[in-house]
């Protein structure tokens, strides 16, 4: 297992994408400043994407723009095309996050184009980014499993995996979207990407929609993984499953790796104060058991 | 990693146990019913403590003779002494639970005696039991951390495990009573037990305080252990942690080893039914994420 793992912290992309609640861009920049207090060293901050599909985020450029930068920590932000890369670089961007699907379906369902041909439409944002110098992170998802076609052909993880890599990723995070897989399932599917990209530049990307999250996280750090992405309280929800849980609490996957005696930089104690306020803001509970046992304390 | 588990259902016992919502004697015996029904073959049905230790459970003379008893399912009961052993014994029970703690302070707290003094309590139940032909499990408690001693030296749980072992427990569960564990800590403890008493007379129970228990549950069946204690709906709580979880869901554990192709025997549909059908008695959302999202379809 590695000696030292770096969270990437989804919160407030990830996690509030998914929130109905809307938060105010004043409290977005506090959360963003709260988690990089905490030791984290990469915050994906927020989405690019068409304020028409994701309303949450649509003080984008404003939330980017307030934050209180602290020097060694990234603030990766979500970028579905050109438009999305024009206006995050308007603000100052430095590292930008592509995603697509390893399901045909999923792709098809949800940007109206296949696997290949979204990998296509990225190719002019990978060449700008490289250009620019702005680093690019790749998200794959439906990784261990699939809404609409169900099953996911390994084959097909490791070649988008693989085609995100080639292209110019310097990390891929492969997405167990709808929170189906189990730890054997994960560990297969890690090793079987790490066949074709090398381990140092692979992430793992868990939701808790079915409790898994964290086991799955286990295997995949006895096969080698370094990076873990998380969401703080467990931010998130599933659109596919009502009601359901979703990313991974940073606080539960910091508390299993201090445990077994991986460092991660961060101060758990701060991160779970932040996870109850962001809870607050959001008016229910936090989701992340390690952080309501912490703060009964 | 064992290609078939047993799961102890625990809910009826631990869960309830800890639960403030007083169940109804017959809610009591329906909750049992359906878990048998399930397909699950150790159900542990109550407790004969005293009523003043454990009010919800004092109508445990009645739940147990209320059982539609199926073949080939074991309902085991708490007996924390010989007069606990009468009561249970006159209503037919079969198979016991005793009970200590691998923590001193943990011990002297709760029963006023050391854990010398605690074995030696159960050394007439275990000679009655084995007089009578009753089959007898044994628990040890606060096995990774106890919240009056903090840690809890291995040198003592595999003491306590091999004592309960040697006086004829057919079974010893190793319980991580405050849910601090993490997969590493929870393997060393097993694998330093196994090294005592044999890994078939083994068992594990973690609780979810800190979110753990099912990372801690796939380290250990890496070490081989194949019994695993749940709790239906997550049911319980923590008396040292206000508000946090009890015991594992027994859905989550069961979706976990499904997933991972090891056989439990457990319909798990009907599993995550009986999780919601509790957690409403209860007055609150299922603690199953597994279930949640099975239900959510």
């Amino acid at each position: 297992m590695p000696s030292h793992v770096r969270i990437v912290e989804v919160g407030p992309r990830d996690g509030l994408q998914n929130e109905k609640t809307i938060i105010g861009t004043a409290d977005k920049i506090a959360l963003i400043d709260r988690l990089s207090a905490t030791g984290l060293r990469s915050i994906e901050a927020t989405s690019f994407v068409s304020p028409k599909w994701v309303p949450q985020l649509a003080d984008a450029a404003e939330v980017y723009a307030g934050i209180h930068r602290q020097p060694g920590v990234s603030y990766p932000v979500l970028v579905p095309n050109e438009q999305g890369y024009e206006r995050a670089r308007a603000v100052g961007v430095m590292e930008i996050a592509v995603f697509t699907a390893a399901s045909e379906a999923f792709n098809r369902r949800n940007i109206n184009a296949g696997i290949d041909e979204s990998l296509a439409r990225f190719a002019p944002v990978m060449e700008r980014a490289k250009a620019d110098g702005v680093r690019v992170r790749g998200y794959v998802s439906t990784v261990l499993g699939c809404p609409y076609q169900g099953e996911v052909p390994l084959g097909d993880v490791v070649r988008v995996a693989k085609a995100l890599h080639d292209m110019g990723c310097y990390e891929v995070s492969l997405g167990d979207t709808i929170g189906v897989g189990t730890p054997g399932k994960a560990r297969a599917m890690l090793k079987a990407v790490a066949g074709d990209v090398p381990m140092a530049a692979l992430a793992v990307h868990f939701h808790d929609t079915y409790g898994q999250a964290l086991s799955n996280i286990l295997a995949c750090l006895e096969e080698g993984v370094a990076v873990v992405d998380a969401a703080v309280s467990g931010a998130g929800g599933c659109p596919y499953a009502k009601g359901a849980s979703g990313n991974v609490a940073t606080e539960d996957v910091v508390y299993m790796l201090h445990g077994l005696g991986i460092a991660t930089g961060v101060d758990i104690d701060r991160l779970a104060e932040t996870g109850r306020w962001l809870a607050a803001l959001l008016g229910r509970e936090t989701g992340s058991k390690a952080g309501k046992a912490l703060l009964s304390k």
